[in-house]
């Protein structure tokens, strides 16, 4: 496997070219930062997007919803879906409005979606889910039932194409506009994991795991 | 016009129906947090998915990118879009896997892309655009040149269908499980605007204005 994924129309980047990769590693890195993937497939012609809870397995990521879900049905059935992951990382206040923008990081995947029938696959998969967000929870759990698990659609999308655009630089603003009496910079968001709060029905004497309280303070 | 959108097939909420909502003050508010809008539409028949920065004008979204953008032309050659905003708000951890989920706002909007070509109205929806992130920041920038306002593309969608979808509780376990010794709740997940950084460039004595400073601290 080469490191990049090859160019092709679908995933090639033809705004701002120079924030685009194809690196495997800038694509993986991205994927495997964010918490939610907005899944795009056509309904009955039209297109639809909706955001689902994910986790990546090398080169398939994993989405899941209830199995009759329409999203589930839809994706089950499309030829093809495009996944984005998009992380905003600040609000770049340049002199001018049309220069004006965001930090980001953002990924493109193109692929054929599969419903994962298998149910040793499908726990495989759900365990993947788990621990993208939730790294070391799985094994703290009751384990599933047949029944969760069946009531459960997993999708497998196997990345055919995909594209990273990584936005991370001060203003550029126009030669002219440097001299213009405007403060300009850039504001930083920073989306980040808080510090656990108990279930209101927990038992009493319950406290959170390692696994729970290093999670707190994560930067997304 | 009434307090809620109508309920059609398009945007009727399926799953987890008790967390919907078709109110127009939700669906506004949510739309009015967000920082990005994932746009999806078909490009050959098959489905695309574009994170881009958007403001509302009452039931109208604007999107913008390069003129010569393909999301633009696109959007502008689509009968149809669907556009969705989600914020994470936190990590559900039930005594299950089947059970955990995430807390978020989420809101889906259909709607048909118009290109808007007159310059008037191109203008006003830039400063909507920009005012949705940074409000204030407009005044404060210096003048649009008219070139710019060619070389970008603005994208209206009025909002013909639109639902909500509320998760802000904490985790719903099976009865039997609540006996299981382990810690369930929930990690909060904070989206959060910082101190503002300048540009490396920023000419000496410049410092950032109220509207800059008051930005910072803000929760998305």
């Amino acid at each position: 496997m080469t490191d990049s994924y090859p160019v092709s129309a679908a995933n090639k980047v033809r705004q701002l070219r120079e924030k685009a990769s194809y690196d495997r590693a800038t694509v993986h890195a991205i994927l495997d930062a964010g918490l939610v993937v907005h899944a795009a497939f056509n309904q009955d012609g039209d297109p639809v997007v909706v955001p689902m809870i994910y986790g990546r397995d090398g080169e398939t990521l994993y989405l899941h919803g209830a199995r009759k879900a329409r999203v589930i049905k839809m994706l089950e059935s499309s030829p093809r879906c495009c996944l984005n992951v998009t992380l905003i990382d600040g609000l770049v206040l340049a002199r001018s409005a049309f220069n004006s923008s965001m930090q980001y990081r953002s990924v493109t995947v193109f692929g054929a979606p599969q419903l994962v029938e298998d149910p040793a696959e499908k726990l495989h998969a759900l365990k993947v889910i788990s621990e993208h967000s939730l790294p070391g929870r799985w094994d703290e759990l009751r384990d599933s039932h047949d029944k969760e698990v069946k009531m459960t659609g997993v999708i497998a999308v196997k990345i055919d194409a995909a594209s990273a655009k990584v936005s991370n630089k001060d203003p550029e603003d126009e030669p002219e506009d440097y001299g213009i009496d405007i403060w300009a910079g850039v504001i930083p968001v920073t989306t980040q994991l808080g510090s656990p709060v108990d279930d209101s029905k927990l038992r009493p004497g319950l406290t959170p795991s390692a696994v729970v309280t290093r999670l707190a303070g994560r930067v997304v």
